[in-house]
């Protein structure tokens, strides 16, 4: 029998496309970092990496958790502290792709999610199949806005079905991230 | 072959429990209003309501889904739109119940989810079986705060076994909502 699968997850704030197809970065927000740190550390994510160029919003979210792990919210809350334990910031993707190669000493692959259909995109259940097969670190992307521009889609190793196959495929990315989390990771 | 069940949902700010377990009333937050709405377009609920007896709030959650259905938000985004158009507002439970059977024309079986353990829950694989073959309207209930008061989980016709069954069960209601609607309603 294989080890657990290592998996690592990304939020990604830029490079994503907006309502048009355009470049932007989006703003880090609070609840995005609680809910899917939380969601997180129930499925057994090892790290959840906030990707933002930005450094101002890296100052916010290095408040934010420290308010949780250090500071009131530490002693109100542990099982919030155990969550947002999990975060860590990152400029940039290939930040949070060294960070991961640094602490497992194996450059992992590169998961993509989008609400887009492609011919290329495995089921979850080939997904799952494959992640339990293999013993490299797996780092999976949510895009925020209007989804991870392609640029970040082409460097995937992997890229998963929508969630909803020509269905309504609007989650919020706090939801979005839930769902595909108890999908690939949650009991079968 | 029996028809698609009919399911509504309801997000509950009262009665439900705060972190020492004393009854309270939660303040509604336009967060969870969108994503839920999203969550429940997305997996054919018929009705989400959002059930509080304070009126400031339901004024407020009005104001909000008017702004998507009929204001700016209509033509800015169709899709939020169709989410938005599912949102019903109930001062309480019975209020809530009362409009599912004046739309329907049954009396919805309760259905609560707790992140609790309890004896009689029902798996997520035993409800949604119990669920294919009921031709009643279903009507599911989420707690926010620290979830359901014990009055509405004893009111219950079935109870659902928590997401993750001993192990870390505090997602936020948002991330809760969409696990719950994937693992009853989602492709299987």
């Amino acid at each position: 029998m294989s080890a657990a699968p290592v998996v690592d997850i990304a939020l990604v704030h830029h490079p994503v496309v907006d309502k048009n197809g355009k470049l932007v970065t989006t703003a880090v927000t609070n609840i995005d970092i609680h809910d899917i740190a939380r969601s997180a550390r129930t499925y057994g994510v090892r790290r959840f990496f906030v990707v933002t160029p930005v450094e101002a919003s890296r100052a916010l979210a290095r408040r934010i958790i420290e308010h949780w792990e250090t500071g009131f919210g530490a002693t109100y809350n542990a099982n919030r502290k155990d969550a947002l334990s999990l975060v860590r910031l990152a400029p940039d993707l290939d930040g949070a792709i060294a960070e991961v190669e640094l602490e497992t000493g194996s450059r992992p692959k590169l998961v993509v999610t989008s609400a887009r259909p492609a011919a290329d995109a495995l089921s979850f259940a080939g997904y799952r199949e494959l992640l339990a097969g293999d013993p490299a670190p797996h780092l999976i992307l949510f895009g925020t806005g209007w989804g991870l521009a392609d640029s970040l889609l082409q460097r995937a190793d992997h890229r998963i079905e929508p969630i909803a196959p020509g269905g309504y495929n609007h989650l919020s990315v706090r939801a979005a991230a839930a769902v595909i989390l108890d999908r690939v990771l949650g009991p079968r």
